[in-house]
């Protein structure tokens, strides 16, 4: 993988959790990778990148419920978008996830997927796939 | 360090901050990591791992405490296994942390540890270290 | 860019989001730095590093008057210093961020900026840069 990759997302819901694992996987392969670290970064401040798990799609329906329920818009809100709500859960999940590439297959647990997180959806999205040999 | 190494740990409290920065700094030590960075990632998804104040154990006590009664079970959580709580609490704190390395040791502040934290123990977990040499 | 640099800052308010943008720019074109991997870590227990909107400085500003009432001193906390609510916003957050740079440049999305977050001051802060070829 020279320079870095693009994964084209569109959410369709206001609060969304799309997995993206085998997408990265099938980037990985491509690229050839070996071994290394991967970069998996989003470039808006309204969305964010999570690992947690995806064999259960109640899981991240609980995470999505709860962060909307710990984050509603408030009066005391000053920015007039009104998504002030996404850009907190941006800032409280985090733009990125790093990962163990082995052989040019991420490492991650039985449990663990990758999630792009949509916080002020529906959208047309980007993840960035950065890959450091090593 | 060749490929990724492991630490292999045993949690017996249901949440639990291990200090794992000793273990962390041996494990460089051992390698002959020159300087580089080094990712801190846990493989599992009531888990995560942070880095803050290992001085007094109050303050890893406090965050624990305040994860707790901020995540408690929900009547409209839809995850069976009654541990959403700590699914949310794995994406919150997130997954892994990265370290600037230098001659083998990690930049850490005057305050600063690495916590594996355990959100839904008792479990056996592994952190693996990464090491990318730059 | 050879072993890792420092941003020397200070802040003037108790919670205080310092956009440190375009003092890393500067800090990737001096160092020549190529394509690669870029980590702002700081080494400090009770501040943390986002990535959120830079355009409106609302946005920084509800972001951390929703931190300061997520988590405001309570009875239960253990730690003396008063400050927990400050250990807790850093785990919440996060010690650090990692961006994708590319020909020195780092690949930030059209909103998004670098901040640096001060949940107790005013002090004298530091952040580290750490620049990864590859």
């Amino acid at each position: 993988m020279s320079s870095y990759q693009t994964i084209e997302l569109k959410s369709t819901q206001k609060i969304e959790f799309i997995d993206i694992t085998a997408r990265v996987r099938e980037m990985l392969r491509t690229g050839k990778s070996g071994s290394g670290i991967l970069l998996v970064y989003t470039p808006h401040t309204t969305a964010a990148v999570t690992i947690n798990e995806n064999a259960d799609p109640a899981v991240p329906h609980d995470i999505g419920e709860f962060l909307q329920r710990l984050a509603p818009q408030q009066d005391y809100f000053r920015h007039g978008e009104g998504n002030s709500p996404a850009h907190i859960m941006s800032s409280l999940v985090g733009a990125s996830e790093t990962l163990v590439v082995n052989n040019g297959e991420p490492i991650l647990g039985s449990w663990q997927g990758i999630f792009f997180c949509e916080f002020d959806g529906p959208r047309q999205r980007r993840v960035f796939l950065k890959f450091i040999p090593g």
